[in-house]
């Protein structure tokens, strides 16, 4: 089969890999229908996080199941399918508990890599999830958002506790920080302020529900929020960068007893201690428990209550992926939709 | 009066000090039955935070109504009260939502000292509760404790979410570690772990209510927790200390999901990004909002349920304050209170 593969920072590559087999017995082997390019995979694409050799890309996926191993029961062959970035059991404690991304058991979509034509999904039952029937074309991009993007800015939107009457800020135009506004807007948000300098991420913000734009970063994003929000910061904030500076951000726009909820990747950060005790914030966040999320993701998606497919600004059939890479490193696109 | 005032590292005198008076309308005037020395005192008293000329020392109080302003409705001369570290109008919209450390109007009672015969308390209405009548004396000790150990160690608790069923792990065991196994025992902890190398605080900790103790620090500590909890860590953990090290055994003692309420004052604590996202907790703390929790406090003591006074384990006149931070910066002593 064909699939995306990096050798080396800015050497990505389409070419033949090995079909996917079923290995054990709770596998399935889907045939995806699309997949896509995440701001993560720009890390080792970057050369911000090592490549250690040619390594399978992509950990976003929806398609249909072509196969299952003997162990699995509630995934059958034929069904459409969404899954998340970490396979998991959902029946360990931690599953349980909604932390599905620690599952005690949990497999990195990542290794495996998603943008190709066939990917095996460890853990079926326990991983992914089926819609009402095959849906049609037209949705496939939100299902597919709700594979990482949707599912982490809904994470990010839960972990800042937003909630009816709250006023939310959102650090982070991509993908996810669209999609944290989107979220905060469904979870019933009174004022949500995106924090976001370019025109057609703020024209989208503003679709998905932003009430304020703020275009300062830093200090300067800082007061801008406490201005709005009678000095005091916002209520929940949603941090979906992952740099000091944005996570500062977050932090300092937060009032004294408020939330951040924290999902960009937070390579080369370093939380101060006296100025994260003096905040009085409540900090949660990490890898996304999408699958806790995603039955409902799934709902919202299939009865078009939600359009976060959105946020696929470009789309490009899986060979031509490697442009996909560079047009959203050079930030011309915010997310590159890979059909399949 | 007299008053405890410290002028160099090392250096603390009981010397004469200017009687406090009413100088807004909103103040009252209280004169001490009991104070004590803090841990956070030895910070300056060590050196680690900067002595800026002459210091009047102190911030944890209860003692009898002196005198009040004009404009203070509810705080009555005669009346025995309890306050905390920051005096609060417990009115304003952060008060309101139970972070009175952070109310938009707080003073630091440290910066006027409370180590002395009398002390004058802003916003006297929202920062002190009185007591059903005159508390026998053998109660002092234990209000005093509610002025800021209990109810810093109370906050810890609440801050990592300690409820019935959960399994809490208790890092430091001074007066607020201490009493934060009192308060996870008080909130229905099913199992408590204090992590302690002492002996005569190992026995406290278990009359608090702990149903293990740890000895191991670090790595270690870490592992024997996780030993405890089916290799998850812990629900609920509770960090009072304030230390790199302390702060990183708390969080990796917590299980994926799990809460850490930190009240160490963070000196020179920088919390790895990457640790942290990856540890998937959630962290809260700061400053104890005292004030919350006092009324609940007072009550719970009155009615001799709690006896969090036992952290007192010297007591001396204020006139030998000095021997009393001695005896607790050579870890001698758990907590001096200084009798007035």
């Amino acid at each position: 089969m064909r699939g995306v593969v990096l050798h080396a920072p800015g050497d990505v590559r389409v070419e033949e890999r090995d079909d996917p087999v079923i290995v054990a017995p709770t596998d399935a082997v889907i045939r995806l229908s699309a997949t896509c390019v995440c701001g993560s995979d720009l890390w080792p694409y970057r050369g911000v996080e090592e490549v250690d050799g040619p390594s399978p890309m992509g950990h976003e996926y929806v398609g249909v199941v072509a196969e299952v191993g003997g162990e699995v029961r509630d995934v059958r062959p034929g069904q459409f399918v969404v899954g998340s970035f970490f396979a998991s059991d959902n029946t360990c404690e931690l599953c349980r508990a909604g932390y599905q991304s620690s599952c005690v058991h949990r497999v990195p979509i990542g290794g495996i890599g998603a943008q190709a034509e066939y990917l095996r999904v460890p853990l079926a039952d326990g991983t992914l999830v089926a819609t009402p029937g095959t849906p049609p074309d037209d949705l496939v991009p939100s299902l597919l958002a709700a594979s990482d993007v949707l599912g982490t800015g809904w994470f990010a939107a839960v972990a800042a506790e937003v909630g009816p009457g709250k006023t939310v800020a959102v650090v982070g135009d991509g993908a996810v920080g669209l999609l944290g506004v989107l979220a905060a807007r469904q979870l019933g948000a009174a004022r949500i302020i995106a924090m976001s300098r370019h025109e057609s991420r703020q024209a989208l913000a503003l679709e998905y529900g932003a009430t304020d734009i703020v275009t300062e970063r830093g200090d300067e994003g800082v007061a801008r929020v406490k201005d709005l929000t009678d000095g005091l910061g916002a209520h929940s904030v949603i941090e979906a960068v992952g740099t000091q500076e944005s996570m500062m951000q977050a932090i300092r726009s937060t009032r004294p007893g408020g939330h951040v909820g924290y999902v960009g990747v937070t390579h080369d950060v370093a939380l101060p201690g006296m100025d994260l005790f003096f905040s009085h914030v409540h900090l949660h966040g990490g890898p996304a428990p999408v699958r806790r999320f995603l039955p409902e993701l799934v709902d919202l998606i299939c009865d078009r209550r939600i359009d976060p497919g959105k946020v696929f600004d470009l789309t490009l059939p899986l060979d031509r992926a490697p442009e996909g890479y560079e047009a959203m490193d050079e930030r011309r696109a915010i997310k590159t939709l890979l059909t399949v």
